[in-house]
């Protein structure tokens, strides 16, 4: 117990949220569900149960600082650990690893993204328990692989293989978002599961993942060494993080590792990363709407929308609409339909082309 | 000339075009255009070319005196006539034809409403002053007929007769808005035009109308014959003119009137009283797109809405959606479909039920 620690990813940008998850206050640091926590707040709730409190990491983007320390006034500051630039969750994973192993040299680590719910959530603790029970003593990078309800395009996909360790099973591929087609036949062959974005390892496993399949990263934090977890560590961090390869721990490890495994489990997940996925998940009303709005709507005729509107203050009549977005916070009101909002993101970039930073 | 007075029918709600319109700040003391001026500013500068100052009135509601000496500083407050009531045009035009005769027995009155754009004004000041000269020396009620150039269901058709006086044809009938297919019909007729809700009339010749059509109304005011244009004609209007019949002066009068005559026009007239009519006169995109918002707009794949946002720091990105009106003010959002925009009355009414008057 005291070996396992958890490291919880809150330094995305949430674009694909967009408007509700703005550059300056991204997804993670909302309470989207109206539940009264923010997702940052969930995944800590979560682990709180089974991971002492000093063992709990926040990696963030030196911009969220603020933020995080303001969600999680019991995380203590040094558990925050601060990336000075933007980069997929390579360089994040490879960061949390060496300051953990600074500390503890047994350390078991579970790597968790913040978007994401989790509805069973004691089936959900009792996996991760027998993962970090597993990755303690095995030589494994564990994923925790979702059994497919439909042939989501919008997620990666783990191929299993028949090869096991007890409820463990090696796998045989990574794959990214699929075509519906190629999704159908992931689905119906039962060997595919979706990717949660959920992994547990061994500091020492995954460290030595990095040596072999992106020794660039190992070269550049063993310039360190002596730094981690010392009041040296923000300086050479600052310094050197930003020459990090930006790519994700997914295309730059578990797709080449030969010792992956993954856990199949089934507790009620589903990734809050756009608003598709969030219309997925949450609650409808008669006619299919999910509205999350703080303020007053009237629907006439319209079916299957999001309506998001962050003004309390706010009357929204919506009528003869179907299949949209309608989402609306601070000063940007987003009109899209649902099954084209992977474009928010060029969106956002566009307003960004043309107006600067305003909107971001 | 100096016989000839203007009466500008400023008292409305514009509910058709909520949520821009409100119930406190309604559409004719709005700047649709961008233009500078307000519907009610364009329709008193229309007319201060050919009627001397001192004998334009507006006739409005007593919640909007504020508004009309802010937006017509020029206008002395005498000539505001305030209806202490919410009633439809027959007591309106009653009320300022009494005022009137009090002042002028001989007056040559031009009625007009402020919802509607008027593209050559040269033509239209020159037709008014034309009608101004027939009614001043015929018994006759004149009202100016548009060649209609499509089947519009949205408007009121007069249809006329082969008995002219010289270029005024006399009507036969007034038709309330047709369905499509009675429009059609009327259209290839060439006998119908469109009722531009502008009316000229000789003051004996409007108050001998009402004596025979609505003698409840003439009685009325009859009542107070010695108090209008002195400093008791508001406490009379006060007290009586709430129990006055709610209806429209085409129905109380025209449609009854067998001294009704039309004068064929063609100043490139446009009702301004739906969102729909604002969208076919204005000035659209290259997707047919009308953007009459004060911030920024970004479209994708959007064609044919009208896109009305007030908020001038306001970002809004639209995707994927046609036909439809969008439009925010305030404290709503509307989102609706354009062929379906008769309905906002009954949206508006709805919101009332709901939440008061907080968002009407």
């Amino acid at each position: 117990m005291e070996n396992n620690y958890c490291v919880i990813m809150g330094g995305g940008i949430g674009s694909r949220f967009w408007p509700f998850s703005r550059e300056n206050y991204p997804k993670q640091f909302l309470d989207f569900f109206g539940s009264g926590r923010t997702l940052l707040q969930m995944t800590f709730d979560r682990f709180i149960k089974i991971i002492p409190l000093e063992n709990i990491y926040v990696v963030t983007n030196v911009a969220y600082e603020a933020l995080v320390k303001a969600q999680l006034p019991e995380l203590p500051d040094q558990q925050i650990l601060l990336e000075p630039t933007r980069l997929n969750t390579a360089p994040c994973v490879a960061y949390a690893a060496y300051h953990i192993r600074a500390r503890d040299p047994e350390a078991n680590i579970v790597v968790a993204p913040t978007d994401h719910l989790i509805i069973k959530e004691d089936v959900f603790l009792n996996d991760v328990k027998k993962g970090l029970e597993f990755v303690k003593h095995h030589d494994a990078l564990v994923t925790l692989g979702i059994k497919p309800s439909r042939p989501e395009t919008g997620y990666g996909y783990i191929q299993s293989s028949e090869q096991t360790q007890g409820e463990f099973t090696k796998v045989k591929t990574f794959t990214e978002k699929p075509n519906l087609e190629m999704a159908k036949v992931f689905v119906q062959s039962g060997e595919f599961f979706w990717n949660s974005g959920l992994f547990l390892w061994n500091v020492n496993t995954i460290l030595k993942a990095f040596e072999r399949y992106m020794p660039d990263i190992t070269l550049r934090f063993n310039m360190g060494l002596d730094k981690f977890n010392t009041p040296n560590e923000r300086k050479f961090i600052n310094e050197q993080y930003p020459y990090c390869r930006n790519i994700s721990v997914d295309y730059g490890i578990m797709e080449k590792a030969d010792n992956v495994y993954m856990l199949c489990v089934d507790f009620g997940w589903a990734d809050v990363g756009t608003w598709g996925s969030l219309y997925d998940m949450a609650e409808k009303n008669e006619n299919g709407n999910v509205i999350i709005s703080k303020g007053e709507t009237m629907l006439y005729e319209s079916e299957r929308n999001v309506i998001a509107i962050d003004d309390p203050k706010r009357l929204t009549v919506i009528q003869g609409i179907d299949n949209c977005i309608i989402a609306e916070s601070g000063n940007v009101l987003l009109i899209c339909r649902m099954g084209d909002e992977q474009r928010i993101k060029q969106f956002v970039a566009d307003a960004q082309m043309k107006y600067g930073k305003e909107f971001k």
